[in-house]
């Protein structure tokens, strides 16, 4: 723990998503509070983790090993749940996913498999999988043709129409300690990341719409700062902001916190070969919606090494990012500014 | 830690050995003190640890693991550690091999792995590789027959002659923190074990017969109980105590600790279907060797559960086998009566 004069032990944050996004988030917010819950959407089926979830049958590993990476203190603990094996039949998986795998087929159940491993990590706050059922994202796009799995989905092209998303099995339910967490926390956030194959799943499992309306928490949507080709094209703050609503069935958001900073034109041209592009924001659209919009430049400075090993995965993804330490600090304010606000109003 | 009031925190042990009789001995004597260092036979290969070291070119994990283990209080980590994949590309590996293997790929160094292993799994002593080289064990039976491998050689019948043996590469040599808990140690013990396939690949390092010949420590052999069919039918204790000293290249032993109870007739019975009989002893044979011999009722009575989850390397192997605290009880008697005499002498 450090000695961060703003932490403040009593404040109960939630964060829902499972990528990069989430992993960015803990990793700083766990030096404000002890009291943190990482939920985690269980449809990841590529890599790895789709290759354990197809030959063992458990649930997947991959986001639960990233977030309890973010909450950890130790540097070669990091390191080593991100290490892949490179030859044999061991190829290709992080060591964390075969952490995650043994423990599950050990105790014959996954939640109490990740509480395992949290205390031989020491890790901080807990994880929890949004579900504990054996989930497939599914989606329908504009010409009605069906895409399952979201390995599928994270790479389907389906022309920025606002398509029609589900999980299979329907009848999935919510992992109660998720839904715990939900109900307890002081705030929640909507952890940025990949829209429709990250957060979708997480925000569709049967009753989690439910919990975050009827939570009282201060509800915050971290936005994305880049487009993604063929799903996202063109959205602004508010389109992504919206999106994440309908897809959970409610409208709950209190507070959007989104960049306001440019990248370097050289990074914009980088990305743009790529398709992906800065989400714009429009001043006087966001100040006709009924959740706070809060900008602030939010972007990473820090000249990042692509070949650190310390943290692959979430070095690999991109270099317009999010800075860890921003953003936190960011969100303890609008915490701590609500909070002022309620007890005037009080 | 437990509140053992026999417990000396000063002793200094080292076990030698690698299978299951070193994890019997490091499971109780941890109980009387942390300077303990388990030294392991670095010739396995065969099974998960084989394939590892074919595939990944690493150093054999098997017997590190076991030891480990049985310095280990977390009956947690203990299950974990034994834990292995039942199906998929995974298949037969043992958990805690994988995590060795991680750890010497990241670390680039495999006993800076075993180090990191330790500290994550907060384990009693240390766990130190006989020689850091990648050695292949050799021998040479009465008909001139070469055979290599430990695996292969442990399932070899060479009808009772003493075989010449030797590692591969002949220079490799001891590891220098092996060395140094043999020169520091208060006390030696060399584990139970498999004789040729397992004991003899650690008394063969180059310089390890020397440092046991030139230790200070008091020197203890804790005989094995059953015979191994083809390998060393009708031994008797002294006949596994010369072997010793013969492989080791040195006379060495300060004492013999033997069993002296006689197994129930229905177990003898069972165990002769295999080939396998009770290591006898000979009186006034024994009393004519320069070492010390020592009897004592060292047999487990516990009943046995076989399909426990727990430590299923060790117990799968024998029924007839040591009392683990039995056995340590009378080591650290053993060594409290010699210093007792060393303190008269002096």
């Amino acid at each position: 723990m450090n000695n961060n004069p703003f932490r403040q032990e009593e404040i109960k944050i939630a964060v829902i998503g499972g990528g990069t996004g989430s992993f960015t988030l803990l990793s700083s917010l766990k030096d404000y509070t002890t009291q943190i819950a990482a939920l985690v959407n269980m449809a990841d089926d590529g890599g790895s983790t789709g290759q354990l979830r197809d030959e063992l049958g458990v649930l997947p590993p991959g986001d639960v090993r990233q977030c309890l990476v973010a909450l950890s203190h130790s540097p070669e603990i990091r390191e080593l749940f991100n290490y892949r094996f490179d030859s044999g039949a061991l190829k290709g998986h992080a060591f964390g996913n075969l952490f995650l795998t043994a423990l599950e087929k050990m105790k014959g159940d996954f939640a109490e498999g990740i509480n395992l491993a949290s205390q031989i990590l020491n890790v901080t706050g807990s994880v929890e999988p949004i579900t504990l059922e054996n989930i497939t994202l599914a989606m329908e796009d504009a010409k009605g043709e069906v895409c399952k799995g979201e390995f599928q989905i994270s790479d389907k092209d389906f022309a920025t129409c606002r398509p029609k998303m589900w999980l299979e099995p329907k009848t999935a339910k919510a992992n109660p300690r998720a839904l715990g967490a939900i109900a307890n926390a002081d705030m929640i956030v909507i952890a940025p990341g990949n829209l429709y194959g990250s957060l979708a799943p997480a925000l569709l499992v049967d009753g989690i719409g439910q919990a975050l309306k009827n939570s009282k928490a201060l509800k915050v949507y971290v936005s994305n700062l880049m487009t993604k080709p063929g799903q996202t094209d063109g959205f602004s703050v508010t389109d992504y902001a919206n999106e994440i609503e309908r897809i959970a069935g409610t409208e709950f958001l209190d507070v959007v916190l989104f960049n306001t900073e440019r990248p370097t034109e050289k990074l914009i041209q980088k990305y743009a070969k790529e398709g992906e592009r800065p989400v714009e924001y429009d001043e006087q659209l966001l100040i006709e919606q009924p959740y706070a919009a809060v900008g602030a430049k939010l972007i990473s400075s820090e000249i990042w090494q692509p070949t650190s090993k310390a943290d692959p995965i979430a070095s690999s993804r991109t270099l317009i990012r999010h800075d860890s330490e921003t953003v936190a600090r960011a969100l303890i304010d609008l915490y701590q500014t609500y909070q002022m606000q309620q007890d005037e109003d009080f």
